[in-house]
């Protein structure tokens, strides 16, 4: 594969990783385990590293880069911010924070008119779930298992996944219940239709058994993203929104993996015709170039809070450099049509091409998910479905198949017995194939692991 | 007051705020009740609106400008970084994610030499707290009455200030006592060496009716800042790290606020030659002018981590734009001596002029901190100590003083009953003279309010 990279330097390579491994603390890992790949550079869908090897970026990192790397519309635009002004208090009105949210709102669907910004996707949802416990004065939060929603305290109570357990509060007043998953139907379901009528029916019953009036909100991502891009049936959220309308309570989508063009939309709620009470974004919003997250907010919520104050804040929130970042970052995105991108991208190379490999490869279970955002489910028997490796479980099978990838090019995001295909919105026809190509043989390393 | 600013346009302003009125959801605020204060510009210590008035920065913002803005190397260094690589997930080596993990292990006191990247600190405090409970495999976390920590679920309910209360979690595990303030000693003292003395036998009595063996962590501010600077007795925390020790707690120490410079000393902690277990940083590591936070941690707690993998992690977490931003910070403070200018302006223009002030202004109870951290304790009666506003209550002295601040070209930072004296650390004897002189004339409309 061609991509612009520098000349190799494994000398300045190991002094970075040295450095890295004297004094940087790193998320979700053993520290005396990892071996970072030291990173010299990156633009558009790659990165490479000292080596002299590139990588095609299928993970766009943790599904952030939807712009892709270095897009010289918002280096230039961080640019200019750093120049006039980088830093200043929540408290004033600053002409970058105003066009941010104003950009923002005009997206969302809605009335979601009012932006709280925060510095990333948990804060995000921390503030969400205030904001619905102070509107309904309610104390419980509904969520979903196989659900991601940050790393905070309140945000790691509401995720469904294994990285809970070690934070877990059981006094969090949290209730988790099942979404709907046709592949793995927790329902015993055998089509999309009956799958979603049993999932609301569940959801119904959840809320009449732990009390309709002591439930605040119910939260979810509107398609889960790490938990493996489960795209809802359609009647799926509009039933949901239903139920929340019908017990007054609050419906906060979580948009921070799928919105901003992930999924072909400018958020994955536009696919389901489906407005929240709030929606917590972040990732995306600028690619991550600056740290960002916010929650939009419908009129009815912000009116809550016209009279009485908010009660949450933080040093940064609406930072002007993170905030001139999301405006150079939107405007680019749809100048250069980038959302369409994706879309397109999904329907005639992803989509496509993951479903050939499907036809193929013994390993592949089942391949979901639309625009830039697919999950291919590894399976030890496609009868069965029996995953490639156990739940919240490592095995050779996945670091076998990861290590195929990387050595083929591709840089791969991997969960569980899963592989995701993130690459960015940005992606060409051709790059794509060309990650298919790595990803082909790659699979064939999986088919080893297969009954 | 003299300083650069650009040409008033009063209708641009007018636009900017319209805008931000429209979309902006701000921090800790009545939405309907607010009119923000359109900033057109910064530089140095001073920032200005669109209606030709600049006002000298005694705020530093949220307390986070301790290089004031817009500094030219910082500037230039986010420039660059931004043209080489803005974003990396966390799992990679990166030569300014490594390089700023150095240079803060470099200052942070004993063997805190591993550097865990938030994005600001509410995040670094919620990881600490996360490490000290899995460390210790312990449920409780004491802290402190008259403390800020942040707004996400651990860290709002870790704050022993009224901010807490809307958002209170009485499940958290979190039990609070009372830290030593001579002033309203909460242990009916009369010397500093007394009220010390009483604070660390209140601990040890807490902590003895808590059961040791529940208490994973206590968590301090090193100087308690948005609470009110209260500078602890000399023995103070060297008596809490030895309790620490005997009972196997973990001391968390917050110098979110109080680090990198703001006391004349890189860390807090430097002036009672102690040690914590982790201490968490943000705000003064880079300005703010990208957001950023983390957590330092001990060689012991690291070790615990080094084998199981560590539970907790974020997108941005050690984010290449904000590492540089915080390896140009530092080295530009140290080229610059700008924590000793700190310390200097401390102890010759900050101490001795708002002494003069306390000695002539009745409503002035007591003027305490260090370095460019300074609090005066504004009061109805000196004799009586009453506040001059009740506590977690607003009131027309504290507006009108803010009013007059302002009118005299002075941002102050105001808080219940106190206004702090938190400038740039880069303050110029000159300007903090400007800044006492302005602050003179707006205690006389406090001492209106006088009994």
């Amino acid at each position: 594969m061609s991509t612009p990279h520098p000349a190799a330097d494994p000398a300045a390579g190991a002094a970075v990783k040295a450095a890295d491994r004297a004094h940087v603390f790193h998320s979700w890992s053993a520290q005396g385990l990892i071996d970072p790949l030291a990173v010299a550079g990156a633009e558009g869908s790659w990165f490479w590293d000292y080596d002299g090897n590139r990588y095609l970026d299928f993970s766009s990192q943790l599904v952030n880069t939807n712009i892709g790397h270095q897009h010289p519309k918002v280096v230039a635009a961080i640019q200019e911010q750093a120049a006039r002004l980088c830093t200043i208090a929540p408290g004033f009105a600053v002409d970058v924070r105003s066009e941010a949210a104003r950009l923002i709102a005009e997206r969302t669907p809605g009335d979601l008119d009012k932006i709280f910004f925060t510095n990333g996707g948990a804060e995000a949802v921390e503030n969400a779930v205030r904001m619905a416990r102070l509107h309904t004065g309610r104390p419980k939060v509904l969520s979903a298992y196989r659900s991601y929603h940050g790393a905070t305290a309140a945000a790691i109570n509401l995720t469904g996944d294994p990285r809970r357990w070690p934070s877990d509060t059981a006094s969090a007043g949290v209730v988790h219940f099942w979404a709907p998953f046709l592949y793995r139907s927790p329902f015993h379901a055998d089509s999309e239709r009956q799958e979603c009528e049993r999932a609301l029916q569940h959801l119904e019953d959840t809320i009449a058994f732990e009390g309709p009036a002591t439930i605040a909100a119910i939260v979810l991502e509107t398609i889960p993203g790490t938990a493996g891009i489960m795209v809802p049936p359609p009647g799926y959220l509009p039933g949901v929104r239903e139920i929340c309308d019908r017990y007054g309570i609050v419906f906060v989508l979580d948009e921070v993996m799928a919105g901003f063009g992930r999924t072909g939309r400018w958020f994955a709620a536009d696919h389901f015709d489906v407005v929240p009470d709030l929606l917590t974004f972040a990732k995306g919003v600028n690619s991550g170039y600056v740290p960002l997250g916010g929650v939009a907010i419908s009129a009815e919520i912000a009116a809550t809070f016209d009279e009485r104050p908010y009660p949450g804040g933080l040093t940064y929130s609406g930072h002007p450099l993170a905030c001139a970042s999301a405006v150079a970052t939107i405007n680019a995105m749809a100048e250069e049509g980038i959302v369409e991108n994706a879309a397109r991208i999904g329907e005639q190379v992803l989509g496509p091409g993951l479903r050939e490999l499907a036809g193929r490869h013994p390993s592949v279970g089942e391949v979901r998910g639309l625009g830039a955002f697919w999950a291919v489910e590894l399976v030890r028997d496609r009868a069965t479905r029996e995953p490639l490796v156990p739940y919240a479980a490592a095995g050779e099978a996945m670091t076998a198949f990861t290590a195929a990838c990387k050595k083929n090019g591709l840089w791969p995001f991997v969960n569980m017995n899963r592989t995701h295909v993130v690459p960015p919105c940005t992606i060409t026809e051709e790059e794509a194939k060309q990650g298919l190509a790595a990803l082909d043989e790659a699979l064939t390393v999986a088919d080893a692991y297969t009954a």
